[in-house]
Formats: structure tokens, C-alpha cells, sequence
């Protein structure tokens, strides 16, 4: 399942090369986390109130084309591994059908100590609902 | 008393017009602001112990010469009023000697709840403490 | 005549505190520019055809409520003054109708060597016709 | 040969978990990276007067333990590979001689065109001297 989200390039997000910032990738790739657990329905709130957070534990970005100040980006997320306590998330960054960049990012659940924790069960079971 | 800092200018901090973002005179002005704090003793964790924050209410920029990329900044901050719940601090960006942006910022005190409060009087007291 | 557009509030975009950055309204507020420029037909590249710019020489912002992760925030942006060679908008920041947040910007039309200059012909018209 | 700079944690690069935001690092890298041109003695503006830029291709961090607000850390930068038109940088983030995280950036060097170019003798001849 691919959760699909629309950015728009902002004046603030290019630099004096005239393109897209190298970093605002993963605030693009920030954009489509969000809107994957928005649409399975798992809020960073939810999280929180379990005393779990998922920070990222590793960050990879490949840059084909470069984007420019007004271009509608398609950001594509997917989940490609869930692991006990780790999960997998890739990413795409398209322009008009074609693919600028992508990427990918591993996030583990840990608690309030920062200690690696199970997955939440409600998180699980939202992820293997999208896999019927 | 004037607080001064150096901020070196960031690839990241420019856009394609090829100079620095207009809302990046703000994150300098934090950073002469966070100076100003450290110098006077008092912490961002210091207040939170007390259940105290000092959100911005009130933030102003004028721009006269652009920065760009590798400048050299210095920020100068002063308090220039103290009130019973809120506080006046003033920036100025130089460059070189050069006069390039301008503004000030208020900060009120609020409680866990956003309520305004009294400035804790530690604060009072290191800012009263510079006057001298 | 308003020009509205809407901004969902990134994690990128809060800080320690839990609310947006002050700073970020700035960003909020030339996302509500952007909007205006592109739906009155103007856009960056005609101007810079033209050999001008239009860098922003003072900015203003006040805070009322703070936005938070994942709001939904309406920004509102007019027009409020016309001169020769600069140009006042105003901004409003709305989240479910509440005002988050208000506060204004001025533009100078400028040239290569950031000398003042009228602002373009293109660029009146297109104002004067949003007046009617 | 590692090129050293430090950045003290901004408030502005922190987010609502109260940690840095993990797209800042590539910001952190960038500044060890401009100290490390910067030291070489090979500038942004030298390369475009040749019409060549150095456009990350891909960007890489994991992430060990977080950064927080008034962090000092410590930026190490190394070239761990030169091929004829690219360039491979690792970056060691340090607090008090802890590792946090650590990642790579591979730059590819192009013309006006972004067409693959080899890298200006220059920045060769300056990186060779460094490895003797």
C-alpha cells in the first residue's frame, strides 16, 4: 500500500543554487510519515500516551533530478519491513511522473528512557490491515 | 548591557535569490537571545522547573543590506523593557560593521496553562544585576 | 480581496516547547505570498525577466494562540497598501476560525544592483484589477 | 585528515520530542562540510566562476543517541574517496566525545547543464595536499 501526499516547493525551502535545500528531503519525506500514520489512523499522541515514540534511527536520500520554487511535488511513502520493535518506511519524491528522489528511513520504538520497545500492538495490527 | 554573538552564514539559511531568508533573522535573533540568557544565568530548564516558559508574543524584522552565504554575523542583543509579565529585547545584525537588519522581540511569561505570570525573580534579579 | 490558502503544521516546524517556532510564521506567511502571486498571475520569473525583485525590508508578526503538530491553519493574505516602489501585505492565521496569529510585510521593488525601482506595470494592473 | 567545527543546538533545530530534528544533522554535515572548503581554500564562488557545482547526490545518517537544545557539539569531516567527478565526505557528530550520530554525503561535480564534469584541478590538487 502506498500513501500518496502532495508538497508544494516554498521560497524558504530552495537555497542560492536555486534548488531545493539536500535537507528538505527529509522534511518532504517527514510529510508522507505523517500522512501514512494519519491515514492508518495511529497519531504521534496515540504513541505518547503509551509512553512510546518512534525516532529515527537511520536516514538515506538519493538525488536524481532537483526541484525547483513552486513545483508540486507527489511524495510516495510505503512500509517495506516491520520488525518486534523496528520498521522501514521508503519514500519517493516524483515531479509530474517523474522521479526526483528517494529514500528511506528506519524508526525504533523506544520508551520514555530511550530503551527499544515492542511495537504497539495497535500500530501492528493498523500495518497488517493494509497488507490484506 | 549588550549581549553579542557570532553566527557564520549557512547554505541552508539561504534561498534562491541568493541570500538569506528573510524569516532566518528570527533564528538569529534566538541565537542572541539564547546568549543573552546563558550569560545571565538563566536556563530555558531553569524556568520549566518552576513551570514558567517565555513564548514570543510579538516579533519584528527591518531589513537594510541582504547576508549571504559564509558572512560572518554579529548579533547584538539588549533588554531594552522589563515589564511585570513580559520582557523587551532589541537585535542588530551587523556585518562588519555594516548595520544590515534590525528588530526586536516580546516575550511574555505564562504557567503550564499559558496564563501570564509575574517574571520569576531569578530573572529579575540577573537582569536588575546588569543595570548596575 | 483575500487570497486564503491552507498549511497542515509539520513536526519540522515545532520546537522543544511543543508548539510551532516563532520563526516558522514567516514561512506561513510567505506560503499565503506565494499563494496571492500565483493566483494574481504574477510570478517570480516574470519579475526576475524584468530584472527585479521584490525582498521583503520589514516584517512583523504577533502571536496570540500557538498552532501545533498537525493543525490544520488557514493563512489569509491581502493587500493592504500600494506605493511607487513597495507594497504592504497583511497576514492572518487562522485554525478553525480562531486567529492564531497576525502580522505584516513589506516588499521594495528592486534591480540587479538592489537600487529602488517602480514596481512593474504587470504587476499594478494585476492589483488594480482585484480593487474592482 | 578530519576538519573539526562545532554548532551549538539551536532552539529553532529542536523539535516537539524535544530533541534535535532528525533533517538537522544534514545541516550539521553542511557546516563541516563549508569548514572543510573553507580550510581546503576552495570556495562556492571559485567553482562557479568555472561554471561547476557540487550537488549532493546522496545523503546518509544513522543516529545514535539525540542531541538537545544548548548542545555544543563537535563536527568531524573526512574525504573518504575522490573519483573523477565525485567526492565522498563521512561526518562524525560528537557531545563531549560521544558518538550521535554519523553519515556520509557524495557530492558529483557538474556544469551549468548539471552534465557530469570532472572535478576542477583546483579542489583536486588542494585535497591531494592535504592526504600528504
Amino acid at each position: 500500500m502506498i500513501f500518496k501526499t502532495e508538497v508544494r516547493v516554498r521560497f524558504s525551502e530552495t537555497d542560492m543554487a536555486g534548488w531545493v535545500y539536500y535537507g528538505n528531503y527529509f522534511v518532504y519525506f517527514e510529510v508522507g510519515r505523517a500522512t501514512m500514520y494519519r491515514e492508518l489512523g495511529v497519531t504521534y499522541n496515540d504513541l505518547k500516551k503509551e509512553g512510546l515514540m518512534l525516532p529515527i534511527v537511520e536516514a538515506h536520500c538519493e538525488y536524481r533530478h532537483p526541484a525547483k520554487y513552486d513545483d508540486v511535488l507527489e511524495v510516495h511513502t510505503r512500509i517495506t519491513e516491520v520488525r518486534e520493535k523496528s520498521l522501514r518506511t521508503e519514500y519517493e519524491v516524483y515531479k509530474e511522473g517523474v522521479l526526483l528522489a528517494r529514500g528511506y528511513c528506519i524508526q525504533v520504538c523506544v520508551d520514555a528512557e530511550r530503551k527499544a520497545r515492542a511495537l504497539p500492538e495497535l500500530l501492528r495490527k493498523k500495518i497488517e490491515a493494509t497488507e490484506k
